[in-house]
């Protein structure tokens, strides 16, 4: 019924609505727009209030409501939830308040770990109130009771990342600090359960083993996104998609992040304050 | 007239009003408390926001008028900005704005600074808002012309703070990332200006000298809201004064960082949100 009451409001030409804490959720958009070069795209970073991962849920909930009604507001035909944080905690209540498909970044690596046999042990990263929720670890044994799960918050690497400092010395030691003393336990995957840190992979494979298979939770999302579309026949035939970034502070820093870390060129950049 | 206004509405037995960002001016309220130790205080941290240092000067200075109209609500004798951002960028606004005597965090450093004939070569050390704002150097040059004055934005000290790292192996290195290409210019002082630095005080001066003179912002703060109330007759002269501590937000970290990292013992902490 959801589906039917959105199909009657938009079509394959309305834009897909992504939205993240901050920039971290354009490594979803790179994904997606990789993916889909077709598609309409609105993405909204909600700078004036990032980080997510540090806040209570009350707060991350209320904060992802805002959002996702104003970017339903612009026609979106599904919204794509590509902060970990905000799929941890809000998706639920997205899915129960808003009339388009929601697509979080758990749900899809959680899948793509339980498709692999070779998958037995896992390490989560990500964000205090991603690892508080217990969000991945809670899937995963939906789906699998035998997997052998371990879950490390690593607060600093947001902010290392977002300081464009990533390739420093101390980067490598802060990495070293918090997986170092997990190494020994040899696992064979690692979800990166934050959109940021795919910028700090090759470090963390570094620190870990090259051997080790790294789930990056951006991709995996947007694959789901692709099949939810093809699935309502809503995938967008035209020539070229257009891409419009909203951020609710300070464009010029997502503007220069974007373009440094991810290679990305942002125009139109429009502020909407909340 | 504006103090008249307020001397009517208000006794000394009003409380103190202290704002900031989070959990940093924790700092200021410790040097406030032990100054005057019969003071009432209200301490509001805007934790569902945090950092304001990286955030754009209209969002800081709309986050700061609706803490402050908040607590002239609650009938403070006096606000304290314990925010260097805030102080930076929004105090002209809220002493346009507001009917009590507003004390930021910086003008007492200043004063501080130039009241020492021996300071002719600072460095001021702050987070990137701040830094761009360019308040500290406005204000030392208006004083004293002949300064020679250096400024660095340490965008990740706070975070590093935040998460109880100050005293890791890898808080050195990123201290010596910002301030050993710095060493050689043999400064005379150098001005904490962000509230949460104090906590590295002692690693910074390991990086730069232990005969370097270091202005502590809280502290300045701390001595120039005792002065005020004095001129303004509004020291509280009961015997011991009570403290109230409100946030936006995750009350259970606020408190545990104020216990860990500055050996304060919160209780009857009150959430509200904007």
């Amino acid at each position: 019924m959801k589906v039917k009451n959105k199909k009657s409001r938009v079509n394959s030409n309305s834009p897909i609505g992504i939205f993240d804490s901050g920039f971290g959720g354009l490594t979803v958009f790179k994904a997606i727009r990789k993916l889909m070069p077709r598609e309409n795209i609105i993405y909204f970073g909600d700078t004036a209030r990032v980080p997510y991962g540090t806040k209570s849920a009350d707060s991350v909930v209320s904060f992802s409501a805002q959002i996702s009604e104003y970017l339903v507001s612009k026609k979106i035909k599904i919204l794509v939830v590509a902060c970990n944080t905000s799929s941890a905690l809000a998706l639920d209540e997205l899915r129960r308040s808003i009339k388009v498909p929601v697509i979080g970044v758990i749900e899809p690596s959680v899948n793509a770990v339980c498709s692999d046999d070779r998958n037995k042990k896992i390490l989560i990263l990500a964000t205090s109130s991603t690892i508080k929720s217990r969000a991945y670890s809670k899937q995963l044994r939906k789906k699998n009771k035998k997997l052998l799960i371990y879950e490390k918050a690593c607060p600093l690497f947001v902010p290392v990342i977002e300081e464009g400092c990533a390739g420093k010395n101390f980067a490598k030691q802060i990495v070293k600090e918090y997986l170092l003393p997990l190494k020994k336990k040899k696992f064979d995957a690692i979800i990166l359960g934050c959109t940021h840190y795919p910028v700090l992979k090759k470090v963390i494979k570094g620190v870990m083993g090259k051997k080790i298979r790294v789930i990056n939770s951006s991709a995996q999302a947007a694959a789901a996104v692709y099949e939810k579309l093809s699935d309502l026949e809503l995938l967008n035939k035209s020539k070229k998609g257009h891409e419009r970034f909203i951020v609710s502070d300070d464009p010029q820093k997502f503007t220069a992040l974007a373009g440094e870390l991810l290679n990305i060129r942002i125009k139109n950049l429009k502020i909407k304050r909340f």
